[in-house]
This record gives C-alpha cells, sequence and structure tokens, in this order.
C-alpha cells in the first residue's frame, strides 16, 4: 500500500494519544497535520496535550487549533470523567511547551491541505465533528477533493452495543450531533467506526503491561496516560479498556479486519434521541423517508479484534525496537 | 396453567385475525373481549373484520369498537399495501354481518372490564396503543389492577431486525408514538414482542398449506387471506410471512419461548427517529437520563421460532380434529 496522506483530528484525550502513535509509527501512514477540538477535555487542553505529545514524541506534523463547542453554539460536554480533567488520565504534563499551533484555525487548515493535494487526504476524525463540518461550510467542494474521511463515532445496535452517553448515543456524535448531521450529508466517502466495533476490541491490563516492558518510552507513556482510563472501564465491569480512536486510526491501513454496511446516514438532533445515529441499509426497501437522497456511508458491523490488536502491538513494537 | 382472561386489542388485519384464531382455540385462554382500532386498515374496516370473525368462527367474547385515529389527533396511517384494502387480503367479506359491537368504546370497556376482575385480566395489544393510552386517560389505576399488558410492536435493533415503516420504528409504535410513550410510562408490566423476535419467525407457503389442508376451515381461512401478505414479503425477498400478532398471543401462554431484557422504555414522537422505541437496558449504568424514574418493562431479545411454529399449529389442529 502507498503512504496515505493523514490529517487527525482529535481531542486527546488517552486512546487519542494511542491512535497518535500508531498513526506516528505505522510506516505506510505520512501524518500531515493534527487538527484539535472541544471533546475528552477542552479545545485548550487538548491542543496543549496535541502539542505535547507532537514535542515529547517528535511528531512533525503542525497542529492547528479547532473549534471550542458545537456548531450550534450549544455548550460543549466534556467527558473528564473517563479522561481526566488533563485529558491525558491525570500524568503530568510539563508547563514549558515549546512546540507551538501554527496561526491558522483547524478547518481552514484543513480546506488548504485538501486543496493542495488533491484526491490524496484522509481525514480521520475522532473527536467532536465540529471542525469537518466548519471545513465543509467554509468549503462544501472538499467534500470532492478527499480521498475518504474515516471516523469514530455513533452507535448502531450491532453486537448489542448501545450508546456510551445516553442509551442510544454515542459521546463523539452527542458532542455535535448538527456537525456530525452536515458532515454526513456531503457526498464523500465515510467509514465509520462506531461502539458496534471498538466496544468489541479490549486491551487487558496484561496486554498494556506488554506495551510498557516491550514498546519502549511511548509503550511505557500508554501504561500512565492508561491507568485512570482503566479504572473508568473497571468500574464498569469490563476487564480492559475500549480501543476507540485507535480501531479507526487501524481502518486507514487495515480495513479488511472489519465488515461493513452502507447505507445512508442521519443523526438526530432533538428529543430523547439526540445524538444517536441512524442508517438505512442500502439494501433494504422502505417507504419513502427522511434517508432518501442522502449519500450512502460505511458503518463497521464486526472487527477482528485480535488481529487488530497484534498489529496495533507490532506497530508500536517495531517502532521501539 | 390456570386460564387467563384476556382483552385481545386489535386491528385486524391478517395477522390479527390468525392470533385471534390462536386466542379462540387454546384451552388455557378465556378471550372476554376484542377490542379495535385503526391500524392495518380503518377502524371501521377493522371493526367489521373482528365481527366477521366473531360471527363466522363462533366467537363468543364482545366487539368495542375503538379509536379511529392517534391520541394526538393526527391523522391514521393504514397499512393497506399490506394487508389489502379490506385489511384481509381481499377476500370477500359479506355484507350482511349480524354481529354488533357493543354500545361502549373499547377504552372504557377495558376500564370497566379491568375494573371487574381486578389483577386477573391481561391486555394483549397487537395494533396501534390508542386505546391503552385512553384507557389510561380515563383511569390511571388500571395500571395497578390489570394482570399484565403483551403487546407486539417496536424495534429495538436485536438480531439486526430494524424498523419495517422507516429504519428505526415499527408499524404499530409509529402508527400512535404518543400513547406508546403513555403506556410505557405507566406503572403496569408490559412485555414487548417486537420486530426483533417477530422477524424471526416465518410461516412457509408450505407450513401454512398443511393449515390449509389438516386445520378445517380456520385453516383454509388462514390460506385464504394469508395469499396478499405472503405476496406482501415476497416483494420483500423473504420465503414466507413474518409471525407479528400471532407471537404476542402465544407470548401469553408460552413465555419461556422468549428470551427478555428489562429496562425502561420511551418512544421519540418527533424528528426523523419518529416512533422508535429505545429502552435503557436495567443492567448498564448511565448518566442522569431521560429514562430515569421510568417503570421497567420487558422487551424480547430471542424466540425459539420452530417450538412457537409448532405450538400455533398444534393448536389449531386439535381444534380442527
Amino acid at each position: 500500500m502507498p503512504v496515505q496522506k493523514v490529517i487527525y483530528d482529535t481531542d486527546p484525550g488517552v486512546d487519542d494519544a494511542m491512535a497518535l502513535f500508531f498513526l506516528h509509527y505505522h510506516p505506510e501512514i505520512d501524518l500531515i497535520g493534527i487538527t484539535t477540538g472541544h471533546g475528552n477535555a477542552s479545545v485548550e487542553i487538548t491542543t496543549r496535550n496535541a502539542l505535547y505529545l507532537k514535542e515529547r514524541f517528535g511528531i512533525e506534523a503542525p497542529v492547528a487549533r479547532g473549534a471550542a463547542g458545537p456548531v450550534t453554539g450549544q455548550d460543549a460536554h466534556h467527558a473528564s470523567g473517563v479522561h481526566g480533567e488533563n485529558g491525558l488520565g491525570e500524568v503530568v504534563v510539563p508547563e514549558d511547551i515549546k512546540a507551538q499551533a501554527i496561526d491558522m484555525p483547524a478547518h481552514r487548515f484543513i480546506v488548504e491541505t485538501v486543496r493542495k493535494h488533491p484526491g490524496e487526504v484522509r481525514l480521520l476524525a475522532v473527536g467532536r465533528m465540529t471542525n469537518l463540518a466548519l471545513a465543509l461550510r467554509e468549503d462544501p467542494e472538499i467534500a470532492g477533493l478527499v480521498k475518504d474521511v474515516v471516523i469514530m463515532g455513533g452507535a448502531f445496535g450491532f453486537n448489542g452495543h448501545l450508546g456510551n452517553v445516553t442509551p442510544c448515543a454515542e459521546a463523539n456524535i452527542y458532542g455535535d450531533p448538527q456537525a456530525a448531521e452536515e458532515m454526513f450529508a456531503a457526498p464523500w466517502p465515510i467509514a465509520v467506526i462506531g461502539l458496534d466495533v471498538t466496544h468489541e476490541v479490549l486491551m487487558t491490563q496484561h496486554y498494556l503491561r506488554t506495551l510498557a516492558t516491550e514498546a519502549g518510552e511511548v509503550g511505557q507513556f500508554i501504561w500512565e496516560i492508561s491507568r485512570f482510563y482503566e479504572n473508568f472501564y473497571l468500574k464498569k465491569g469490563l476487564a480492559g479498556i475500549s480501543v476507540h480512536d485507535a480501531s479507526a486510526a487501524i481502518y486507514l491501513v487495515a480495513p479488511d479486519l472489519f465488515e461493513t454496511r452502507q447505507g445512508p446516514i442521519r443523526v438526530v438532533c432533538e428529543g430523547i434521541a439526540f445524538g444517536q445515529t441512524i442508517q438505512r441499509p442500502a439494501n433494504v426497501g422502505f417507504p419513502p423517508n427522511d434517508w432518501d437522497g442522502r449519500p450512502s456511508h460505511a458503518i463497521c458491523t464486526a472487527v477482528k479484534g485480535p488481529e487488530l490488536l497484534e498489529l496495533y502491538r507490532e506497530t508500536l513494537l517495531k517502532a521501539a525496537g
């Protein structure tokens, strides 16, 4: 596979950092930009964290700071109970970070970078979809100029998995449903890695300990930032941490590890189902409905978990070795 | 099992008629009333059909005519594409039916009958939930006076099954979501037989032909009314007819054929998810949400299809033999 140009739209975030390492170390990925947004923490914190990770792990990609809240102007919800108040599981983040964000908002960076490399850029979005929606609003033509869009977000009821914020809504979509609705309405190809599959892949404490001992500094760092996160999942009765954002990163290079279903997707923007993602499967007939005329996208319905975990481990071990 | 007093709230309807025969012929069921409503056809037609079935098959239970449309006053949607314009697959229904509906609306008949037999009555509702909601509005205390409520309706995403009107909504709930929302808010025990299980049980043409040849007049009648209905499913690519209402009727006497999940249920009453049923599972933790404080109900998540079909067949054959 030729090297892939990837812009990583993220809200680090523990599992965001874990996905970032995969992107950084995988030889087939050319990480050409990191854009930040509100989500796991405020955009101030997620941008600070992205700059810290860039500096500490020698990541060359520029960081562009993005939206502080949803496109609707509503308040942002932060997941500090999952990622800690500092977004990185309460590990100490130094105050004197020299790396700086570029002087351009995230959505404009996306537009300019896509226009610079027409047909080449893959957008990997693992936070709220605000920056993507703002980029589309500024320049709708980018939908025809990206290579594709891969997101972590949503929940479609496969494998018995529900939402994680409400019984039907996943946090990334719940945090800005209107942005997600606009993103799914655009005619770019989107692959959706939702809770249907990310809740199927668990990194156990044993797995994380192996990374800590075998994958050098980055492995040790993952161990440290995942202590808080692991505790959150333990309290929910899970014997490991769900692999959300890294699953989406891995989809970029190993889509064969996933099964998908095609069909237009819409997002509920009001009422008790606020933030729910609903796909109309392409191969099922329905009377005229609100999905008609919308572009078809792929949702992941199943995943080869062990192979995914092994690919992640191998990638980090090679980088450390 | 002692004999069960059942009020059957129905909108016949091809599969409604099939469920009615099960109720009529099963020795453990004492059918003490039939209430009609809008749904598969207008309430005029469904009441006429109920009276026809009562007269032709010697069913003693009184028929009470119910609501003509949703509690909100919105227009009723009829499923004539599924059940035919006359609600019984276009078989000839005679004009001179002598049986008459009682002089009491369905919801009042429900209230009075429940009050007459406190703790004994089981409500089986397989159409729109309008009559049940109107009964609750007239006399909320009936929620503590029925034995239980069993409904055919809803879709919760199990077994890959979606809605049948929209990608997320099932027809009985879609036809009056507000009524269903009020029904689920009441503290009576409800068991929900949704598309999750009814789409798992198919009566093939071979099965129906066996009924036609072995189950006497009623088997022959089922064959006749199911031709139109079967054709609807054939056009959808299914090699048989889904057993919707009869599955709910069978739940009354054979709940062990089903697996269930407990938790409060709410209904989406606006937007693209209009008519969707969403359960918050009792055993999963969530932040404070719109399901808090609501009574828990059971939804069916799996069904033993072959055993269910055999029980239906046996019941009709014994009656014929």
